[in-house]
This record gives C-alpha cells, sequence and structure tokens, in this order.
C-alpha cells in the first residue's frame, strides 16, 4: 500500500477540524464488492474521502474524528489466524494507524457504542453512494433509508470540498503520475489500432497498459467508433476504413489519482476532409478555452467561449447560422455539444462527484442551469489556484436527436438543417486534457500527447 | 451481446417450470455496481441464474416466472430520449424478450403490483448477493433485511442446483472456449514473465490477453510468489531469481462461462531441486485423481485420495511420518493442504456459491465436514455426467501456520516438525485444471497446458 507521509495526512485532519465546529465526523470506509457471487469481487476501491484524510487502501475500516473531544480513532479488526492463511499475514491495525498519524484503534465492535454515546451531538456523514454503506449508516444511526442523503452533513460536505479542490504540489505530482500512464495508453491504442481490429483489442491493450504501471483504470474506459454516443462502454465493434476511434480513458495510480485523456483519430492513416473540418473546429474551441483558465474566472464562462468556438466552426462550414452569441445564449449548439466542457480530476476521475455538483461545482449563488447542454455542465463555478479540470469539447452528430430537433423545427434560426444529412453517419470527436491552475493561468498535467491534425497522423503513419 | 438461441432458453424454463409446484419465481437481474462515485462503474456483471434463465445481459431486469398462471414476464423500461444520448439507441425490451422467447414484457413500475397481487401465494427468490438486490427484497416483499437470506426459496435453489449442475453440449463448448482463453493467458505469463518484473506486470498481460477475446477475467487474479498465501490479491512483489510464481486465473467468454487454471512456474529457467520434489508430489495426485474421476464417485473421495498421495510423497521426503491413511483420517496433511481439493464451474468460476454450498456441493445425507482442511471442500457429494469441475490439489508451507500447530504440538505422530526449518520461505505449489465429467469418466476442457516439470521448464527456456 501506498501512501504519502503520515504529516500530509495529519495536516489535512487539522485543516479539516479548523473548518468544522462540533461533533463527530464519521468516514465509512469502503468494503469488497461482489460481482456475481459474494466472494467473487471486483478490484476493491477505497473511497475517496477515506483516502484523502487516512490513506489505507484496505476494506473494512471505519474512521472517526470527535472534534469535541479532538480525538482521532480508526475502528477495525484484526485478521485471525485462520483469515491469515487465506490473506496472508497483514499488518497490526495500530502500526497502519500510525503510517497515517492516527494515535487510537478500535475494534469495529466498539464503533457503534462510540456512536451511540455521541448520539446527543452532531454525528456529521458525506452521503453514501454504496447500498452497503447506506446500510451502515441506518444501522449506526438508526435513521430510515430514505432519509440518509438529506441527513448528511452540509457543514461536513462544504469542508472536505474546500480541501479537496485546492491540490498540494504532492497531489500534483501524483496526478501527473497518473496522467503520463494515461499518455502511455493512448499512445499505444493510437499507434497500434487498425481497420479489421474489434474495440475490445483496444480495450486491451489500454488496460494493460493501466495495469503495467501499478495502477489501474480510472474509469471504465470508452473506445468506440460510435463517438456520437457519450458513454458508450460497448466493446464489440469492428474498426473500418473511413470511420474515426474516439478513446477516452485514462489510468489512476497506485495513489489512486486520475488521469483522463480523450483522442479521436482516424482508422485510416489519414483523417478524410469532413473530419478535418470538424476536427479543427474542436481544437481551435480547446485551444481558446486553455488561454482563458486563470484563477477568478467562471468555469461557466470557458464553457460559454468553447461553445461559442465551436459555434462559430460550425457557422463557418454552414451547419449553423445566425448571430453566434444569440445562438449559443438559446442553446442551439447543444445539438452538436450535449454535455459540459469538463470537470474538477483527483482522487476521482469526476472529482468527489459523490459529495454533490452543487458543492464541488456551483455555489449558493451559481446554480447550475436547467438549460439542455448547460444542465450537463458539472462544473461552473470560479476558478481557484490549485484546482484541476479538464477541458473536453467535443462534436457529435447523434441522428435521433438531429431528427427530433428537426421534426420539433426547435432552433430552425441557428441551424440549417437541410445540411445535415451528410453528417449523419459521421460519429464524434472530442479532445481532453488535463489542466493545473496556477497563479498566472493554468498548466497542461503530465506530458503533452499527440493532439493537432498533424501529430496524430504522424503518429498514426509510424 | 452474445446470445444461444430462444430455444435453449425456453427449454432451460420449461425444465425449471417443471420441477416445480406452483407460485410466482422472481429472478432479480444485476444493477450497475459503483466503485467510488455513483456512476462511476465496475464493468457490468449480470447474475448468472438470470443470464442461465433469461439471457439478457443487461443491467435494470427483472424477470417473472407465474408457475400457476404459466406466464413469464421481463419487467424493464426502455430508455428515455434523453439516456439515448449518453448511452446509445438500445434494442426495445420487447424484442430483447423475443431474442429469449420471452412473450410479455412490462414496465418496472409494474412489477410491485403484480407481486402485491401474488402475495397470497408463493414467492419462491433465490438469495441475493448484492446489498441492492438484498433491498429490493426487503421492499418488494415488505420483509424485514433480516429474515432475507432464510426466506430464500429452498426448492427454487434446488431446482435451479439440479439444472446448472449438468451442462449442456453448447454450455461445454463455451466453457471450452473460456479455457482456451484461460490457457493463452497463462502461456503468455509463463513466457513472459522475469526475474526483476513486477507481478502488476504479469496482472497486466494476463489481463490484456482476456480482454482481446472479447471477454473479461473470471475472478480477481492471483498471480504472486508468494503462493502460500492462498487468496493472494496483492501485486507489488518483484520476481527474484529462486522464487516460484503461482498464477491462478481465467478467463470469461462473452457469455460469462468461466475458466480457471492455476500453475506454478520458476522465476529462473528451471526449478531448483526441492522445488522439483514438491511439484512432483502435487502434479502426481491431481493426476490419481483425474483419473479417478467419474459420475457415481463422491468428489469428497477424489479429494481424500489426492489428500493420501500428498502425504505419500511428504512422508517419502520425511516431512510426515505415520500411517498415511491415519494422518490424513485425521486431518494432518491439511497442515500443506488447507483447503479442498476443487469446485464446480460453469457461469460461475465457482458455480452456484451464491445459492448455497449446502445445495452445490452437498446433500441432506452428506454435510461438510467441520475438520480443518475438510471444511473448506466446497464440492463433496457424488459426480454426475454433464458436471464440470475443477482438480487442484497444492502444497503450501505457511510459517505462521507451521509455527503455531508445532507450539500446540498438533499431529506431532504425523509430522516432522523438525525437517520443516528448510520449508519456511519456500511459499506455495497449485496446479489446477477443469475436466467434465462424461459416462466413461472424464474428459479436459480446452487445449491442454503445459504442467510436467519438464514441460514447463521447455516453455520458461524459450
Amino acid at each position: 500500500m501506498k501512501l504519502f507521509s503520515s504529516n500530509t495526512y495529519q495536516e489535512r485532519r487539522q485543516h479539516l477540524k479548523k473548518s468544522l465546529k462540533g461533533g463527530i465526523l464519521l468516514f465509512a470506509g469502503n468494503e469488497e464488492s461482489s460481482s456475481n457471487f459474494k466472494d467473487n469481487w471486483y478490484p476493491f476501491r477505497q473511497d475517496s474521502s477515506f483516502l484523502y484524510f487516512f490513506g489505507l487502501d484496505l476494506p473494512g475500516l471505519v474512521a472517526v474524528i470527535d472534534l469535541d473531544l479532538d480525538v482521532e480513532i480508526i475502528f477495525g479488526d484484526e485478521l485471525t489466524t485462520e483469515e491469515l492463511i487465506w490473506h496472508g499475514e497483514k499488518t497490526k491495525i495500530a502500526d497502519l494507524a500510525t503510517a497515517v498519524g492516527v494515535a487510537q484503534t478500535r475494534p469495529l465492535k466498539d464503533l457503534q457504542q462510540y456512536l451511540d454515546n455521541g448520539r446527543k451531538r452532531k454525528i456529521h456523514y458525506l452521503p453514501p453512494y454504496r447500498p452497503e454503506n447506506v446500510q451502515k449508516i441506518v444501522h449506526w444511526l438508526n435513521i430510515d433509508v430514505a432519509q440518509v442523503p438529506a441527513q448528511a452533513s452540509d457543514d461536513f460536505i462544504r469542508a472536505v470540498v474546500a480541501l479537496r479542490s485546492i491540490k498540494s504540489n504532492e497531489e500534483i505530482a501524483a496526478i501527473d503520475e497518473a496522467v503520463n500512464t494515461s499518455v502511455k495508453m493512448h499512445r499505444r491504442v493510437m499507434q497500434q489500432a487498425g481497420a479489421g481490429m474489434k474495440e475490445y483489442e483496444l480495450r486491451a491493450m489500454l488496460t494493460g497498459e493501466a495495469m503495467a504501471a501499478g495502477g489501474n483504470l480510472s474509469f471504465l474506459p470508452i473506445v468506440t467508433i460510435d463517438g456520437q454516443i457519450l458513454h458508450n462502454h460497448n466493446y464489440s465493434n469492428t474498426l473500418s476504413e473511413g470511420k474515426m476511434v474516439l478513446g477516452d480513458f485514462g489510468a489512476e495510480n497506485e495513489l489512486h489519482y486520475a488521469g483522463d485523456i480523450t483522442r479521436t483519430f482516424p482508422v485510416g492513416k489519414k483523417f478524410t476532409e469532413q473530419q478535418k473540418e470538424i476536427y479543427q473546429i474542436i481544437y481551435t474551441a480547446q485551444q481558446a478555452a486553455v488561454r482563458a483558465l486563470k484563477p477568478g474566472i467562471r468555469f461557466l464562462d470557458i464553457h460559454l467561449l468553447a461553445c461559442k468556438k465551436l459555434a462559430e466552426g460550425l457557422k463557418e462550414m454552414g451547419l449553423m447560422c445566425g448571430n453566434v452569441d444569440d445562438a449559443v445564449e438559446n442553446g442551439a449548439h447543444a445539438l452538436f455539444f450535449q454535455c459540459g466542457l469538463g470537470h474538477m480530476m483527483g482522487l476521482d476521475v469526476h472529482d468527489m462527484e459523490d459529495l454533490g455538483e452543487e458543492y464541488v461545482g456551483y455555489t449558493p449563488t451559481l446554480k447550475k442551469s436547467t438549460q439542455f447542454g448547460l444542465k450537463s455542465l458539472r462544473l461552473g463555478k470560479e476558478l481557484e489556484a490549485g484546482n484541476v479540470v479538464t477541458v473536453e469539447p467535443g462534436l457529435y452528430f447523434i441522428p435521433q436527436l438531429m431528427d427530433q430537433w428537426e421534426a420539433e423545427k426547435l432552433h430552425k434560426d441557428f441551424i440549417n438543417y437541410g445540411k445535415l444529412t451528410k453528417f449523419r453517419n459521421f460519429g464524434g470527436i472530442r479532445i481532453e486534457d488535463g489542466f493545473h491552475i496556477n497563479p498566472e493561468g493554468s498548466s497542461l498535467l503530465g506530458d503533452p500527447l499527440e493532439s493537432t491534425i498533424e501529430e496524430i497522423e504522424r503518429l498514426r503513419s509510424k
């Protein structure tokens, strides 16, 4: 198990304690997760907030910070002699706790009593996203299952989001490492993909590359010739000349920090002229958005800037028309760009998505829009130095959506429906990289990966 | 999604219906499973009994067979237009149902009413192993969560076990395919492993090989220089000369049938003399066990036969002493072979483990032993033609266990504790293959994989 120094975890907890008034902070670690029978497990993934404050990458742990008594405790059980036969000798809980700067440990059976004693005080918990942890909260705190999301602690969530949103130098180094592995994964796929191969063969390559670096994938990969399907987890198509492959995937390193990159490349050696035209629009939009990244600017405005660049390009091609600003304000561009420009990245690929977008991406005064397109933007609020974000514009030609809008005559002043026919089977293109916001602007995370049309064609022809 | 013909599923359900008297059979399909936030999913894995009877490899489905009305219904919801943007156009539920020979479909919201209407009759369900499916049962049937395991239907479980235990020819072909991929995975690891590599690099190779065949792993792989740890899911050690690698892993094919093979090979080109001695004992025990496989013999007796062969070999080496039959009867050999000889294999690598070992591996008259070693034998009952089983003897030198037994003077008439010192850091060896029980005896599943000392050394020196 790889850890930062014990100081790192102690400092994180000190900051957390300072930002909360009182009560008990309850951190439910994750359990093993069953696939097709109880003991056939998916690879273990610890909860990210547990990792951030307590580091220990093992199932069956619960941690408590008692703000009133200024006590930190890790609850967990030692292996029995018989479990040791199956799972090997494990480090003692007390030694694990010491490694992350926690002085007290207790067996799990003591947790209920501890919480019962604290019942008159506020017990803060984060919103659970796994059903077994929902059940634990129900059981520990004796509340109704339907009440579990609503009773999660607002103050606790805000304090965790404030800390985890600003990445330290050692976190940036960890993210760089994950991104560098992600770069290798993409390069291998771009170099080895070819007509006649199955998408699952590309999945095999990129997964192997992530694991060979000692980590795992940071999310279920998208690697598909149907790039217009935004979250495509099907890998059964055959690559054919004329199509493009959209690959959206990344690694997480041993510390579980994520990388997340997207590239779209032609199955043949060269992009077609039509593909080049669309690709260049997206590339230009990404460059403009990246140049605008800096502390103090709302990511919502970066998103809208990218949307305008996309709409300008589409207008030049004749697919859109009218005033570009009006088109974007009305959401007409969302026929082609249905999602958001990016998201925070850290211990989760969509960092802290479990804690709620209203905390992570928005503020009490900046609420998420309900407009189609904008409502899928995970991050709207002002950027701060230390944030890590992705920038991932794209254009997606979804036949069913184009038919539906045309039938409804939606935004007909901004869209030349007659010219869309040639793009029905085009697919989709996305370009995505990760950036670290610094006082001067931003810097690319990890090593640069081939991204222009020329760079990709050069890589493909090697 | 790959399927057998609709006839296959119809016939399976016909057989099931004939073996049950009345009531409603409820099949809860699996959902997506979250790792570090709700929408960051592990690869989807459908429930195996759902796959067996209804084939559909998609989340969010429930199936019902109403025995009294002779009606089969698949409950599931169509994608909304908006979901389609994210997940692509999916086949309509009615067409999916037709593909597996089911005439009726209904939206999920109708399920509760259907079950409420049937409440006066028996509603049979299988024991759920995922927490979200436990919750569904609680909700649908309005029973207490603590009652869910106990109220699972005995008759339903027995009927499913009886059917799934006997594999059809098309199932054997599917298992052969999964085993053949597993053979390729092992061969690649045995050919490419070398001193200085990390275990996780081997994990990367074998995972890539499984995915390149269009499937997945059938279970969390074991690939370790600490072979004495029976279920080792740590991959951080470095391979070094003098050590052996124990690899226990396999693929599942697109239909989700499993392969499961173990090989143990030297990190160097050659086994040491000590390694050869131990390896040969295990190989001999496996051969003897395989020769004894046939319908009508209890797998318990095959297990005991293998134990005696192991004990004989250890006695020849001077590690055990006394009468071999007595030693095995008393469980003295379990110091070195702490687990069972094998298990059923099919849609699950430990086939039907979710349904309960008392049904799958034992009978009302043959109960599982409580003796250390024997109590870990998953399969004891008489074999039948059509069964698929693994045969996987091994010898494991666990320092903590040897110390504990020696301190307790356990089985001191059968074990030469003084001679064990040389084996403290030996590790462990296992050899495992899968077999199809036929009327004449058994046949190896899939292509033969290098297994003798000579074959493995030849493969390693290529």
